[in-house]
């Protein structure tokens, strides 16, 4: 499987790997920006998501998915009621004149919008963009109020869990690939929940609020939880108590054949549905190698309304001796699931075009790479320069700019120093800092002999070749 | 220099080359989102835009520019007063609590913000981003509230006009590369305006509101311009005329010369300043083999607040063939200059940071790409599969999963059709239509025997080859 190119074998390994953080060491936490809850990104922290972004999209065009961009807002009108009771988070523009605009929220939803407005019926796409959420910003667990997502899905009427598997791997794809450790999906679905809720005596009409409650299982005990579906939502305690009893199971394929066994949920037909869903998908998992990283979690109830069916969230897997230090609690780092309804809402006939998803958390991602690369002090170059004009000489700017664009006209990336006369040791100094691999060197000398001097800046070896080779030489000791 | 190479030869010279458009060919404009001015990027679109941010971003890096990222809203403050007229279409957050925002306006500000708060001293860097501007979106001249720009600035203080003559490099470099035909760069100074201002009597209090009105002299005519000076803006009607012999001149290096010789102009301390610069600026054109390319044009203004020394704007030219059917009229395609004082209004204590940069108007110059491509009927290929996984027979997904999965995890570009028993024509339909160069065929009988037919889309030959041998023989085909 791919992986990362730019730092290699044991850097990566000592980067990424399961190695213990040593006490004391440095943590990511500054918000660099007046705005709070984001940042900018400096050009170290730049080279380091690009690497990443390139990863994750490579994984989606290694499934055969096409690119596709959507504005930054929406109509409101779009977002509202989409996401449940998060939907007070997203950020609303002032009514300077004209329509009503919102930040868009997440990348589904207008994916979803996409689909509707131009009638398309299957597609294959990914999108990486930024969206944004009035989350307070707890900077500790990687949250922040812009972020980017990278999402991948599937829209189409196609045979079931087919799409819903491939999503699944592509999730191991990149989480192998990026060596974040190990890790572990959770999966559940959604018609297993309401089922659930249903032979619980939970009312239809509070399905949405007690399937928030139970997503609030990763962050809170189940105590807490309960007192929230009792003491808020009005739940009768007994009811509570009999939904605790399924929600804090969690195992391989054989608890879905243990559930097929309950005498009341499989007289419950979306459960079963539901069950005989993931049986299939667990079958497809096996197939593609990756069940071992699955596990049937009756916890997870993933916060957004839109979901139908099967739904999934991946989470790192801390060793003891990580969790015993770290600080920097990262939760889920990707997830999705099926939402089959969403498409047909923007439709003005309500036709509907089932989908499954998926989105990567790459700003987790970021922040999990960034501090171990401030732990490890990892030094990254942030230009790709590739030779330095230099000039021991007063007054040889004119012979400086003339040959540096020879170089830019050949594709060579070159830069030189912008000073009439500048010091020969800044300019190498500059080269060694920056690790620019080759120096020219210009003089008068030389230049009326016909030649210029190109030094190794790592073996500081200088060679005389004639001027009129120069491109040629570089390239060759380039490539 | 690197050409644009997802099209080869002819077909690129064909689609972006001096060819005369056929009369009735179809005009790029649907808007495709429900949000005025915005739109979504299908993914055709997308695979232009990236090919040809591609190749900025390329040539920025070859200049050793570093890529930084800021959010996309600023506070609110921060963008107040630094665009001059303009400063009416920026959007603004609604107040939902916090901190007062705006979503940013260009790139530029948001530099310098980042270099005052953090104290950079000196840097060469890219930004590609979108920003946001409620303009009255008219398609037709590929202006749109949500744009793509691409920075490229320097900062710092270094001898005079050398980088501001890379700044010029760079766009000649992406326009010729973007082989969009030919095109012109306009020159002009801020302090060589002001001193024509200041010698033909114009208030200095009213020397930027003129400024503005010089700016339109590329949409408007000189009469319009004059009198727009002389009813709305208070100027004396000589005074106008005054101005109005200045700016209707363009030259090369030459005017630069007659103008010092402007007995007026040349008392004015800024005038000769920035006529100073613009002669060494001519000189190192020449030596970067583009002063060709380049006008001095006193017309030139650019209507943002900030800027301080010198300004440029690159336009396409229109052959007449062209001029007579075009109804795309893109105007200026990239554009710049010199702001020496915007980092120390960010700075607390003042501190100046000289800089100078340009941005590629690259929403335009996808408009003349997509307008051209539709033109000529010229296919993109919008996914990069490089293998499909298919099946004669019924019942035989598992077999295809598996194998699947290991091309998947060889790193290999592949895909399957989402059915249990898909036909076999319409999965090598699917492959001829996508340009998909290899299937990979499994059936029983062959998979008893270890084998697997191997199909090359173009040829339409097949091979049998060993299972085992599958993904090294696929990997040879495809190196």
């Amino acid at each position: 499987m791919p992986q990362l190119g730019f730092l290699h074998g044991r850097a990566w390994a000592a980067l990424l790997g399961q190695l213990r953080r040593p006490p004391g060491a440095v943590c990511i936490g500054a918000v660099h920006s007046h705005s709070q809850g984001t940042r900018d990104f400096s050009p170290q922290q730049m080279v380091v998501r690009e690497k990443i972004l390139d990863m994750v999209i490579s994984c989606f065009k290694r499934h055969g998915a096409k690119r596709l961009d959507t504005p930054a807002f929406e109509l409101k009108e779009m977002l509202t009621e989409r996401y449940g009771e998060d939907s007070g988070l997203i950020y609303d523009l002032k009514d300077q004149g004209g329509e009503l605009l919102s930040l868009r929220y997440d990348l589904t939803v207008p994916f979803a919008r996409y689909l509707a407005m131009n009638k398309v019926k299957k597609m294959k796409r990914y999108h990486v963009g930024k969206v944004w959420r009035r989350e307070s910003p707890t900077i500790a667990q990687g949250r922040y109020r812009e972020f980017c997502q990278c999402d991948f899905d599937i829209a189409g009427h196609f045979d079931p869990m087919i799409p819903d598997a491939e999503c699944l791997k592509i999730m191991c794809e990149i989480l192998s690939g990026l060596q974040l450790g190990d890790f572990l999906i959770k999966v559940n679905d959604r018609r297993i929940l309401d089922g659930i809720f249903a032979v619980c005596g939970v009312p239809e009409s509070k399905f949405h609020a007690i399937c928030s409650s139970v997503d609030k299982l990763d962050k809170m005990s189940w105590k807490d939880v309960r007192h929230e579906m009792v003491a808020k939502k009005g739940l009768a305690p007994e009811v509570a108590d009999r939904i605790g009893d399924y929600v804090q199971c969690h195992g391989g394929v054989s608890l879905v054949e243990h559930m097929f066994q309950d005498p009341e949920l499989c007289q419950n037909k979306q459960a079963l549905e539901g069950l005989g869903d993931l049986k299939l998908l667990f079958d497809y998992l096996t197939l593609f190698g990756i069940a071992e990283k699955v596990s049937f979690d009756l916890s997870l109830a993933r916060g957004l309304d839109y979901y139908t069916g099967v739904i999934y969230e991946a989470v790192l897997l801390q060793t003891p001796a990580q969790a015993e230090e770290e600080t920097l609690n990262v939760g889920s780092v990707a997830a999705g699931g099926r939402y089959d309804g969403l498409v047909g809402m923007f439709d003005p006939r309500g036709h509907k075009v089932p989908c499954v998803g998926l989105s990567i958390g790459v700003e987790r991602i970021f922040s999990i790479v960034e501090q171990r690369m401030k732990t490890f002090g990892q030094k990254i170059r942030t230009i790709e320069t590739q030779v330095f004009v230099a000039t021991p000489q007063k007054n040889f700017l004119r012979e400086r700019l003339k040959l540096i664009a020879e170089l830019w006209d050949a594709g060579i990336k070159a830069e030189l120093m912008y000073k009439n006369n500048p010091k020969l040791l800044t300019q190498l100094h500059y080269c060694e800092d920056m690790a620019i691999p080759l120096v020219v060197i210009i003089g008068e000398q030389e230049l009326k002999e016909g030649f210029i001097k190109l030094r190794s800046v790592a073996s500081r070896e200088e060679v005389a070749i004639k001027r009129e080779n120069l491109v040629a030489e570089v390239q060759r000791r380039l490539s």
